[in-house]
């Protein structure tokens, strides 16, 4: 699993920073989260091979996280793509998506079907399942905004063939798939070899949470419980507390708290307010509290794996 | 008059362009034209101070050049702007805008009011008037989309005080704006100083034209005939004239020829395809018909000045 950030902040477009957009990629697999203005140039950017993608996850209607949504969509039909889009996300983002294409003269049906999953961001919901994972809702709490976080989780995966027991057992093809699965072997004279000393177990299933935008909740934290990657917003420093609460927003400090309540392996912290020209206090803070916390940067790429 | 190209571009986000947004100065007024998904972001990056615009010129409602207005007024919100704005353009933006903002959570009344200007893209009309300059709506040819160029024209200014014949014929100081404005001296004796003695003419009115997006047309060199700087569309190359045909696009050698037609005294291209890496084809190509051509660059400004 590896996480590429598009966009760290929020507001307008101060500091240089981007509006928030990242992309998950899973296997062969990218995941788009949301879709701030600009989000197909970040990607032309970072060189992310974004005609690829099938999944789009947006956190809620807010222009900061999906204004560039629309242009990706018309780029798409310029290049007369064919492969199924999938947009998950809370209500309105049909309409949005259809006025703005008749608007602005883009002839619908477009080239590909665009598939619309209204996900009511009101309870911890499984909402996408493949075979390599699955993708649950995280409802926030954002000033009464239908606002959803994204929990993604893989599969247990298969084991890990020891090549040397293949040899060994002379093993057929056609028993391999089975005994990936668990399947113990049973050889011709009917003697049983146990399927752990054919295999080694798979590496764990990793999880990523993205959580933006929201004011600190520990529901949130129950449902990320051992995330080995969480994403938390944290707009505002603590000595705007107050500030972040009148805006369904979070301080790095609390955002902190969250990872730790969450037992989360490593938290990342994003959406800063144009206000902090950096982010090194951001980082001082969610450390006192939560010490595995990095700040989101534009362009880097963060590698998410087992705890070592 | 002084224009800053904030996008260079067409189609897909390609060899690092933006899309379609420019910023003309004319004194201290700045005016925003076209406003494709980033302007804001470009603006910022490139020190334009845009909260002082009230007037944006949007040719026709495609992505290209307009899916960056709805966010840059949100982030007007988030700043408090009270300042009224105008936006001129073809029918259709204030339901592009209206939806944007309904569904998106913004309050709607904004913070400051929107006049939305509708430009029917049918005639050579004067849209814009204050005391610096006018803006004529110029039609142009699109595919049968509504598109509109624009074309800014300096009014004649006041003429020049001579200070030398000010102190000479110790002339009152409420007489001043009278003789700037053309009228002659008459001395407490009668006699009658002519105001060609008094003062010097103005500087000529200068004047700009913008039109993208466009096939060449005959009327649009008509209309913009004597032009001191014009910018024209030049998307493809002649390699490409078919594909220019069918879009409703021009090439860099049709742009050249506008020009040449219009007696215009400097064109800059722009619009580029994405298909070239650069610009070098255009300019040999345009050149060769109307050797005063430039390529727009991001970023850079040009100055606008008499024909030295």
């Amino acid at each position: 699993m590896q996480l590429t950030i598009l966009g760290n902040g929020s507001g307008g477009p101060f500091q240089g920073r981007h509006y928030t957009a990242q992309v998950l990629q899973v296997e062969n697999r990218l995941f788009l989260i949301d879709c701030g203005e600009g989000t197909q140039m970040q990607m032309y950017r970072f060189q992310v091979r974004y005609d690829r993608l099938e999944q789009i996850f947006v956190s809620h209607l807010h222009g900061d996280h999906v204004f560039g949504l629309v242009g990706l969509l018309t780029s798409w039909c310029l290049k007369k793509r064919t492969n199924p889009l999938h947009i998950y996300s809370p209500p309105g983002m049909e309409e949005l998506v259809e006025t703005n294409l008749r608007l602005c003269g883009v002839r619908v049906p477009v080239t590909y079907p665009i598939h619309f999953h209204v996900v009511e961001a009101t309870a911890f919901d499984r909402v996408f399942d493949d075979t390599l994972l699955e993708v649950f809702s995280v409802p926030l709490s954002h000033r009464g905004v239908a606002c959803c976080g994204w929990l993604f989780r893989e599969k247990i995966r298969p084991r890990n063939l020891r090549p040397e027991k293949i040899t060994e057992y002379d093993i057929p093809y056609s028993l391999l798939p089975g005994i990936k699965a668990g399947q113990d072997l049973v050889l011709p004279g009917g003697q049983i070899v146990p399927n752990d000393e054919l295999t080694l177990p798979p590496r764990a299933p990793l999880s990523y949470a993205f959580c933006s935008d929201t004011a600190p909740s520990d529901q949130v934290a129950e449902w990320v419980k051992g995330v080995d990657f969480l994403y938390h917003e944290a707009t505002f420093l603590s000595e705007h507390t107050a500030e972040a609460d009148l805006s369904g927003h979070s301080t790095a400090a609390q955002a902190a708290e969250i990872a730790r309540k969450a037992g989360a392996k490593r938290l990342l912290l994003g959406h800063f307010s144009g206000r902090y020209a950096d982010t090194a206090a951001h980082l001082a803070e969610a450390r006192a509290i939560f010490p595995n916390t990095e700040a989101a940067e534009e362009g880097k790429t963060y590698e998410i794996a087992a705890a070592g």
